[in-house]
This record gives structure tokens, C-alpha cells and sequence, in this order.
């Protein structure tokens, strides 16, 4: 076919702020090129290769090789290649002690094969695929709620520390996603990140066609249940700052639906349909 | 022939303070484009489309406008597209009123046409290309030498800002070297960045080759002779922050000089040479 090549730019934003109060660089590796598998899987495309930036006020040498080192084992994870980067130290733009770790990541599509496909139309199912807590959005909010508190979560076997939840890597779905796309099972994809499910579901959309989802056909994470809690601010806000538990969702004709749960290797939830009626609802209450 | 993609990330780095206190956000969109274009140009690409990121404390929709529609310019002018990007708002990581600009071109190249190509060798001569003062390397030292100092350059027909002068924007180098490389005429090229001409043209070259570059053959720029001076450093240390007037280095056989020079429409400089010796020299005073 013809390929097509495509590129997202993102950054791990103020989550690397946590990472630096508890030491915990490893994650921010996977977090960035991760984001970056994701966007452009949307695009119906595999990674090829990424470029990194690592910047801060002065730069701690161990601190960047911890964090290019995550990187370098997530891109070998994902099977595409650290092409280079750019580490800079910037004094008066970055706040003492903070990092900034951004990315490039490149991918590639055959034309026939770009997401979304002109298949999408009311009617068609929206599959839900479980999120790695917050992934990389909403953490300014999250800073503020948790401050300086030791804060731990009531799990089976007992309290664990808050910041462990807080700090899982943003996940890769190129694993669970890769045979439903190269099937063409899925006609659309939506990384749920900054905006949320509203944000980012009505950019999978062809004019004309809106989205029912229902809050009810999910479960809403402990974690994330505690922070809407915590915020004091309503599910329909809550949903454009954090992904409730939902990291991608896939568009899929209902007659091909469960050739679709078939080939995605995990838990899945039908949690809504597209309508007719221009943009994306959410109805009822969480489950 | 086969098409290889290349790629290139970095950043204007502090030079935004100095943008923001004077607000003159236009320069740095064209900055961070044709530093792009000129790290792909090292590779023998030319530019085809880049990505940016924009990111402060708290993002002043204007000012982010102002940056983004000066690197829509900038991409135009040199036949790239604005792929796409990010802007992110990150209390804590950015400092108040500070912006961090950065962006990644990638660039296309046919596979035998990369450089620095097998013909590199001792005897090849080094012919430089001005800058148009200190691109985007050297700016924490500016800073720290400029202060909130009012300064003035002397110049004929009286006293201008320094100011004017230090946000001149980065310059491409694909105008003039368009046709040079397009005829097989250069070998290899060092973009001078970070490192200056030591740490850029050290990259150019293969094992067991050196080079010398004479500081006579070309004349230090006032701005940057007046640097020199007032940090109080000598030429050598300065060589390695900024690029004392050149900007790119283009490296040809001896046998092929007059027709290069003939195929850039702008004054050069025959510098130096490559010899047997590996390291870069710096050799003799500045001119």
C-alpha cells in the first residue's frame, strides 16, 4: 500500500513533579512513550520511532539516565526505536528541582488503513478498554487534592500508599489493540486524555454523529472515585479532567462486535452508542 | 532512490526569557523552525514537516498565538508543514512568566545522499557560513553578562539596542546551501549549537580525522567579540558556548572549493582543513 507517516508530540506534564518528590523516574520513561504509542495508534498507525526531551533548571545526570533508560525499555517494549533527543538544562524557565519530559513519537499507516474510517456512523458501539490509573492528565488537580499528605488506599490486604496508584505508567494498547486493527474490526479509536472522554471521543466523530455513554456500565476506579470525592466537583467535570477508568475506546459496528471483544486479550465494556444527534453525553450515574 | 526519514528535537532554551522581557515572541518561532531545518540539513534532508511544544506556568493564549503563527511562517518559508503539537500548562515545572519552546522536524533524505558521506578525509577544506548572532546556544551566559542592563551596540550611524541584535532569530541554511548540496558538492556539515565549532564539527568527521580551524581567516562578530569580553572568558571557552559568527560548516574536497563557493549566493569563509591529527583546534587569535 502507500504508507503514511504520522507524529504526535506530548509531555508527561506535571505528574514528573510527583515523580521528583518520590524519587520515582522509572515511570515517566513509560509515561511519555506510551502517550505517544497511543496517539498514534488512534491514527490507526504503529510506532516507529521516538525522540525525547529532558529539560530542567540543572540537569542531574543520574536522574536523566534513570528517566532515558525507562524510555529506551519502553520503545524496546513497544518494538520501536529511540531515534535521539535533546537534554537541556534552562535555568529561569524550569523551576529548581522540576523536569520536563516530553516526546516525539513517529508512526506509520498504510492510507487504506488511516483511523477514523469513513464506517463511522450512528449505531455503531463504543468499547471501552480499562485505563493504568490516570495516565498522563489531570495532575495538577491531583497535586493539589493529595499536597504533602502520606495518604494510603484500602486495598484487600490492607492500606497502600496512594502515590503507588498515582505512579503506574500510562498504558500501551498497541498490545491489546494490535490484532483488532490489523483485523479492521475497529473503525475509530479514542485516547482518553486531556479533555477526557467528551474531549477526546467527539475528535473520533464525523460531523453530524454524537455519543451516548453511560456511566453506569463501568466501574469508576477506588482511585479515581477518592480524587471526584476529594474534588468536590460533579462526574461531568471530573470526566474532562481525568479518564474515569477508561484509557481508550474503540469504535466498532455492532455486527462485528464480538469478533472485536474476541481479539482484544482483556476486560472490555460496551459503554455506549453513537447517535445522531451531534455531541457526546454522559447519561445516568457511575457504577 | 530509497527515501530515509530523519529527525531532530530541540529547543530555544532560554533565549524565551530574554523574549518575554521584551516581548518579542515572533523571533522564536522562527528560531525553533530552522534550528530544525538546519539539523536535518547536517543529514542531507530537507525539511518536511515539524511538530512543537509549547508549554508555561500558565499559558496566555496571545502570546502562544504569537509563537505559533511565527512558526507557521517559518515552516512555510522553508516548504515544511506545521504537523501539530502540544501546548500544556504546567504550574510548578515552568517558571511564572517563562514559556519553553521546543519542537521536532523531521526531514527526508534519499539513502545515498546522507551526510557526512565516505568521501570526508584528511585535506578537505572547512568553509563557513555566517550566523546571524547567537541562534539558540549561550543564552543562560547572555543572561547572567546582560542583566536588566539597558545596553547599546555601536554602530554606524549611532547607538542600537543590544537587545535588537540578540533576538535576531536562528537562520536556515537551506536557501544557500540548497543548490551546494543538491550538486554533491558537500561532504559533510556542522550545525554550530550547543558545543560551538569544537563540539559540532568534532561530530562531522571519521575516526583518525581531525581538524583545524585558524580564528584569523574569518572576523568574531562585535556582539559576540563584546560577549567574549565582558564574561571575561578566552576564545577557546567561548568557542564552546557560542558560535562566534558561523553558523554552519560545510566540508569540501579541495578540488571542488570554487565550484561550492560558487554555488552559495552568500559570503563564506575558508577556515580551516581536516588532517591526520583527530580533534578539533583552534588555531591562532580571532581576526
Amino acid at each position: 500500500g502507500e504508507p503514511v507517516l504520522v507524529a504526535s508530540t506530548d509531555g508527561v506534564g506535571t505528574k514528573t513533579l510527583l515523580a521528583a518528590q518520590h524519587d520515582r523516574w522509572e515511570c515517566v520513561g513509560a509515561d511519555i512513550v506510551h502517550h505517544g504509542v497511543d496517539d498514534v495508534l488512534v491514527q490507526g498507525a504503529r510506532p516507529l520511532a521516538f525522540l525525547d526531551t529532558v529539560a530542567a533548571g540543572r540537569l542531574d545526570p543520574a536522574v536523566v539516565e534513570r528517566i532515558v533508560s525507562s524510555m529506551a525499555d519502553a520503545c524496546a517494549g513497544v518494538g520501536c526505536v529511540l531515534l535521539g533527543g535533546e537534554t537541556a538544562e534552562m535555568p529561569g524557565v524550569i523551576e529548581p528541582g522540576a523536569v520536563d519530559v516530553a516526546g516525539t513519537m513517529l508512526g506509520v499507516v498504510d492510507r487504506d488503513d488511516l483511523l477514523p474510517n469513513a464506517a463511522v456512523a450512528p449505531g455503531h458501539l463504543i468499547v471501552g478498554l480499562g485505563s493504568d490509573g490516570l495516565h498522563t492528565n489531570g495532575w495538577s488537580l491531583v497535586r493539589r487534592l493529595v499536597a504533602d499528605r502520606d495518604l494510603t488506599l484500602p486495598r484487600p490486604g490492607g492500606e497502600v500508599p496512594l502515590i503507588d496508584e498515582l505512579l503506574v505508567p500510562h498504558r500501551s494498547y498497541l498490545g491489546p489493540l494490535d490484532k483488532a486493527i490489523g483485523a479492521g474490526l475497529v473503525d475509530a479509536l479514542a485516547h482518553i486524555t486531556g479533555g477526557g472522554i467528551p474531549g477526546n471521543l467527539a475528535r473520533a466523530l464525523p460531523d453530524g454523529v454524537g455519543a451516548d455513554v453511560h456511566l453506569d456500565r463501568w466501574e469508576l476506579p477506588g482511585l479515581q472515585r477518592w480524587l471526584v470525592a476529594e474534588a468536590g466537583i460533579d462526574l461531568d467535570e471530573a470526566a474532562t479532567i481525568w479518564n474515569l477508568g477508561l484509557g481508550m475506546l474503540a469504535l466498532v459496528h455492532p455486527d462485528r462486535l464480538d469478533e472485536l471483544r474476541a481479539a482484544i486479550d482483556e476486560p472490555t465494556w460496551i459503554v455506549g452508542e453513537l447517535t445522531d444527534r451531534p455531541g457526546v453525553r454522559l447519561v445516568g450515574t457511575a457504577g
